[in-house]
C-alpha cells in the first residue's frame, strides 16, 4: 500500500471538471474516513465543503457526488451501494439517492471512494474510467437514447464487462423527477439527479476496475462476514425477501393503511388482490441480486399477452406497484410492469412520476384539469393507458408532461385553481407509499427528512413491521415518544448508509450494530470504528450536517410540513379510521429529541459541537 | 480429416427429431455435395427426398432445413448466409428464406452443413448445439418473449458468444407471416417459417462452434478471395452500399416506377423526399456487417424525439421503407423505423405485414372494411399509428390482426365482398416493392418464382439498375426476350445461393461466375466446380427441383398469375405511364425458355433428364 492509503478504502476521490475536461485524483484523508466513514457521509461532507449556498442545482457550479463505503467490493453483505449526493433541482434541499447492482463495487475496484462531478461539458459527454485512466468522451451518439440502449452502446464503445450509470431522455431534458440508472437497471431514482447530470451534459459514467480493496485484518473480517451471514440466515424475513423482494408486501401494507389508494384519498381499492404475493410467481423467469448480497431480491417478470406482451424486465418494487397501482386505482399489474419499465428506460423516478400522475387523475376528477389540458386524454381512475402515455410525455417534456415533470409541487402551482391541495409532497418530494396518518413516527420521518418525503431514509420498521422497541410493541397510531423513535431510526439509517449498506436488510433488522463495528474495524483498522456507539454518532453527525446544509439554503421549521389532506381529512378505512396526522405536536417532540431549536428547527450550537461540527455551527449561526 | 469428410464442408447434417428429442448426425455424401453444392441446394434436396406430398406445413411431419454453403465461415465474401427451406404455411409451396449475420458461420464452425428440424416437441423447447454436443432444452421461460429478449435470455442460459435463430410471439402463435430472426436481428422473413417452428414448439436454435472449415487448397483459395475483393472494390455500387445499404435507393426506385405507393395504386406520393438518401445519415449512430463481408451494409438508426424516442435499431431495408412508407402513403420515416423494429421484435415479415396493412387501408378507403372490423381504428392513408397497432395485433392474433396475419390472400377471402382484388400477392406471397408493370422481366420473375412474389429470388438487375445484357441496354417496359432473361437471372441467383452467397452483391454484379468457380473448387477440391457452366447448371437443376416440388404439391400454370390490378389498371405515372403487365405472352415466352410445358407449366421430362433429375421426372410424371 502507498503511504497515504488507508485499509478498506480505495484512497482516492476522483474530481471531474467537465468544463475543463480535467480529472484530478485527490487523496482521501484519514480524518475524513474516520469522521464520515464513507458513502452518504462522504457525499454530504464534500457537498458542504465545496458547494456555495444558493447554488443553482442545474448550473455548472453545482456538484454531484457519487460515493461508496469502505465495505464496497468486499464480501460484507449488501454493502456495495452507490450513493448520489447533490442539491436537488426538485426540492432545493440537500439530496441523497442510492442504487444497487454492481456499479458501486466496480467503482471501488477502479480505485475510487467518491467521484465528484463538477462543471458543464460543452457537448454531450461520457466519462470512461478504467482504473487510473480517465477519459472524457463524446456522447453524441448516445444522447437521446433510453438507459438500456445507452448501456448497450457504451459497453460496446468501452468494455462489455464495464459497469455504468447513465441518464435517459428525461435527464437530458432536465426533467425534475428524472433518475440515474445503472447498467443493471438499478435506480438512484429520487430528487432529479438525472437533471443535474443532464445540465452538465454528462450522459454516463462508465467504470472498469481491477483492484480488490486491501483489508486491515482479512481473517477477522471474514469471521465478521460469517457472523453477518448467520444473522441474515436467522431472519424470518430472508426467504420472503428472496422470493419476491419488496413486491411481497403490497396487499399486507395496504391492510396496514399503507399502499395508499387514489392519490392518498384512501378509498377502498377493489383491485388489491391482483397484487397479492401469490400473483407474482407466474411472471418470474429470472432472478438476480446485487454484488455481495445473499438475499438476491431481484426478480424479472415476463409478460406474454395483451398490449405489453413480449418483454421481461425487473419487477416493479413496492413503491412502483403502489404509484402505478392502487395510487391510480389501477388493478392491472401488467400495466404497472410496463409503467415501471418505461420509467427505467426513460430515466424517471417511479414514485414521483406515479404521484404526479395520481395528482393529475384527482385534478381531472375534480374538474380542475380538463381534456384541454390533458392533451385530450380522459384521466379515469383505474385506466392505466393515459398514465403510460403521460410517462412518455414527462420524459420528453411534451404537453401535460412538461408540467407534471416539474414534480407535483411546482406542477400544482403552475396549474393553480387550488391544485396545490392535491400535490402530495413534502419539501417538493412526492410521498412514498405510506400514509402518515397510519404510522405517526414514519410520517414524522417523512416530514423531517433532509430530502423531503423519502421512502427509505428513516423507514420506521418498529411501526411498519412491528419489530418491538426495547421489548415493547410500538403503536403506530400513538404519538407518544415518536420524536425520539424517529430520530433513532433516521440516525440508524444514516449509520448504515455511511457504511454503504442497503436499507432493506436494515429495515428488517438483519444487521447488528456490533457486527457493523467489527466489519468496519477489520476492514479499515480505524480504532474508533470498533465502538458501535461511535458509528451511531457518525450517523447523527451526518444527519445533522445534512440538516445544516438545508438550513444554510434557507430551510427551517416552516418547511417541515405536510399536505393538509393528512392533517384535515381523517383516514377513512381500517385500521386507522378517523386518524389525522398531529403535525405540530409531533414536530415539537422531534426537535426536542434532536436537540434542535423548537421555533426554527435549526440544530443548536450545543448539539452541533457535541457532534464535532463546530465550524458548521458557526456557519449557520447556530445558537 | 476423417475418411468421409469433404474439404470445405463441415461434413455433417444434423437431424433433429423434436418428438423423440433425438439428434442424429448424418454424413454428407460427396454426391450430394457435387450435385447440389450447399445452402439452398441442400435445402430443396432434403425436402424433396424426405417430405411427402401434401404434408401440412404445421404438422409434426413437416420439415424445416437450415443450411449453409461450402464457403460459409471462410474468408470468401458475403458467403455465410443461412438458408431456411420448408413448405410454406402461407403459400403451400416450397419455400426458401434467408438471413445474414453470424449464425451461418457459427453453424459451420459447430460442424454442420445443414440442420433438419422434424417432429413436434411436447412443450416449448430450444436446441443448444455446442460443437458435437446437442441438447434439447426447456424453453418455457423464453416462450412469449420478443426475439431480442429471447436472445438476451438464451445467451445467458448458454454462452454469451453463442449465435442463435429464434421466433417471436408471432411464430409461437402460428401467424402465417411470421419470421425467423437471428440474434443479430437478421431476418429470414418471408413465408411463415416462424409458424413452422412455432408449430413444432421450437423457440430457438442456439449454436456455438469451434472448428474452422478445412479447405482443399488454402493458398489458391486465398488468391481467389483476393480476386473477389478486387471485384468488389471496382464496383461503383460499393461505397453507396456501404453508406446506406438498401435504404439508399428508395427515392431513386420510386422514380423508376417502383417503391409502389398506396397498395400499388401508384398515386403520386408527396412524402417521397422524406426517404431520400441524404435523410438517413443524421440518424445513423452505428454500423456493422455480416460475417466475412467487406461491404458491411448495416446501419443502426437512432430516434430521439416524439412518440418513438429513445431507441436505436437496425435501419429498415428498402422493402420495409416501402411497405410502411409509400405503401401506406406514410411520410413519417421515424414511424417506419418503429414499425420495422416491432416486426423484428415480434418476429414478423416486414413485407407481408406492410402489404396486409396496405390492403386494409385500401379496403377501408373503399368501404369494404369499416371501423367495426378494424377494432375501431380509422385507417387513413398517411397515418402510421393504426399500422403500428395492427402490427402488434397481427403478432398476437388479436382482432383484425387475427385476419391480416393470415396473409393478404387468405385475409381477403375471409373478408370477402370483393376484397380479393386488393390482395397484392402471388401464390399467397405478398409482392415486394417493385411494380411488374414497370419492369416486365422482374414482374415475370415474381409471377413464376417458386416461392411466390419474392423480393430477391431472381432480382432482375438488367431491368432495375440498368446493367447491360451482352453489351445492350435492356428496356424494362418491353416484353421481348424477357422469358430468357428471367430464366437467366433466376438460375444465376440459384447458383449463387447454392454457394451460400448473398444476393445483394450478386444484384450489383460484384461476383463473377469464374471467380465463384475458383472459390468453390479451391475450397472443396470437387473437380466439377472448376467449370463455371457446371455451377450455372446446378442453379438450373435446383430451380427445376424446386419447381418439381411445387408441381408435386399441385401447382401449375394457373398459379403463375398476378393480381388483376397489374393486368387491368394501367400504370398511372412516369416512367411507365399506361403500362400493364402482359401476363400470358410473358408466361409463354418464359416456359419456352425454361423448357417447360406451355399448358401445364410443368418441367418436361427432357429438361429434367438433362439436369440429371430422372427420378424427379418420373415422380411428377413429366412428359
Amino acid at each position: 500500500m502507498s503511504p497515504n492509503s488507508i485499509y478498506g478504502y480505495a484512497g482516492k476521490i476522483l474530481w471531474l471538471d467537465l468544463t475543463k475536461r480535467e480529472a484530478k485524483k485527490l487523496e482521501l484523508s484519514r480524518e475524513m474516513a474516520r469522521d464520515y466513514i464513507g458513502a452518504r457521509g462522504f457525499g454530504i461532507k464534500i457537498l458542504w465543503d465545496n458547494m456555495k449556498k444558493g447554488t443553482d442545482p442545474l448550473s455548472p457550479e453545482s456538484l454531484l457526488v457519487v460515493s461508496v463505503g469502505p465495505l464496497a467490493g468486499t464480501s460484507s453483505q449488501s454493502a456495495s451501494r452507490w450513493f448520489v449526493v447533490f442539491k436537488s433541482p426538485l426540492t432545493g434541499t440537500y439530496f441523497r439517492s442510492v442504487g444497487g447492482g454492481y456499479f458501486g463495487a466496480e467503482m471501488k475496484f477502479a480505485g475510487y471512494d467518491a467521484i465528484v462531478v463538477s462543471g458543464r461539458a460543452e457537448k454531450p459527454t461520457y466519462v470512461w474510467i478504467k482504473d487510473d485512466n480517465v477519459e472524457f468522451r463524446d456522447a453524441t451518439r448516445a444522447w437521446g437514447l433510453t438507459t438500456n440502449m445507452t448501456t448497450e452502446l457504451l459497453k460496446e464503445e468501452t468494455d462489455k464487462s464495464a459497469r455504468l450509470i447513465t441518464i435517459g431522455p428525461a435527464g437530458e431534458r432536465l426533467v425534475k423527477i428524472s433518475s440515474i440508472q445503472s447498467d443493471d437497471q438499478r435506480s438512484a431514482g429520487r430528487g432529479g439527479g438525472g437533471a443535474v447530470l443532464g445540465a452538465k451534459n454528462l450522459k454516463a459514467i462508465v467504470v472498469k476496475g481491477s483492484k480488490m480493496p486491501k483489508l486491515f485484518d482479512e481473517e477477522r473480517f471474514r469471521e465478521a462476514v460469517k457472523e453477518e451471514i448467520q444473522t441474515y440466515q436467522k431472519s424470518p424475513a430472508l426467504e420472503g425477501f428472496r422470493a419476491l423482494g419488496t413486491a411481497g408486501v403490497v396487499d399486507l401494507f395496504y391492510s396496514l393503511g399503507h399502499n395508499p389508494s387514489f392519490n392518498f384519498m384512501q378509498r377502498e381499492f377493489n383491485g388489491i388482490d391482483n397484487y397479492k404475493a401469490d400473483v407474482f410467481p407466474r411472471y418470474i423467469i429470472k432472478r438476480g441480486g446485487c454484488y455481495g448480497c445473499m438475499i438476491s431480491c431481484w426478480q424479472f417478470l415476463k409478460t406474454t399477452d395483451g398490449p405489453y406482451a413480449g418483454f421481461f424486465w425487473d419487477k416493479p418494487e413496492y413503491e412502483a406497484l403502489w404509484s402505478f397501482g392502487s395510487n391510480l386505482g389501477n388493478a392491472n399489474l401488467e400495466a404497472v410492469m410496463q409503467a415501471n419499465m418505461l420509467c427505467d428506460k426513460y430515466g424517471l423516478d417511479v414514485i414521483s412520476v406515479g404521484s404526479a400522475i395520481g395528482m393529475a387523475y384527482e385534478l381531472y376528477e375534480k374538474g380542475i384539469l380538463t381534456r384541454k389540458e390533458t392533451d385530450g386524454m380522459e384521466l379515469r381512475w383505474g385506466d392505466p393507458e393515459p398514465a403510460l402515455e403521460i410517462i412518455r410525455k414527462i420524459a420528453l417534456r411534451e404537453g401535460i408532461g412538461r408540467i407534471l415533470g416539474e414534480g407535483t409541487k411546482r406542477a400544482a402551482e403552475i396549474i393553480g385553481r387550488g391544485a396545490e391541495k392535491y400535490a402530495i409532497q413534502i419539501k417538493g418530494l412526492e410521498l412514498p407509499a405510506y400514509d402518515p396518518r397510519a404510522a405517526k413516527a414514519h410520517g414524522l420521518s417523512l416530514v423531517t427528512s433532509n430530502i423531503g418525503a423519502s421512502h427509505n431514509m428513516g423507514w420506521n420498521y418498529f411501526e411498519i413491521t412491528g419489530v418491538p422497541k426495547d421489548g415493547k410493541q410500538v403503536d403506530p397510531l400513538s404519538i407518544e415518544g415518536k420524536g425520539e423513535l424517529t430520530k433513532y431510526v433516521q440516525d440508524e439509517t444514516a449509520m448504515y448508509e455511511v457504511a454503504g449498506k442497503c436499507t432493506f436488510p436494515a429495515d428488517f433488522v438483519m444487521f447488528t450494530r456490533e457486527n457493523l463495528a467489527k466489519l468496519l474495524y477489520y476492514a479499515t483498522g480505524i480504532e474508533e470504528f470498533k465502538n458501535p456507539d461511535y458509528l451511531m454518532l457518525v450517523g447523527e453527525r451526518v444527519y445533522n450536517l445534512e440538516r445544516a446544509f438545508n438550513v444554510r439554503e434557507g430551510f427551517g421549521r416552516e418547511h417541515d410540513t405536510i399536505p393538509e389532506r393528512f392533517v384535515k381529512e381523517p383516514f377513512p378505512r381500517t385500521p386507522a379510521k378517523g386518524q389525522v396526522f398531529e403535525l405540530d405536536k409531533l414536530l415539537d417532540d422531534y426537535y426536542k429529541a434532536r436537540g434542535w431549536d423548537l421555533k426554527t428547527g435549526k440544530p443548536t450550537k450545543a448539539k452541533l459541537e457535541s457532534l464535532g461540527l463546530n465550524d458548521v455551527a458557526k456557519e449557520i449561526n447556530a445558537e
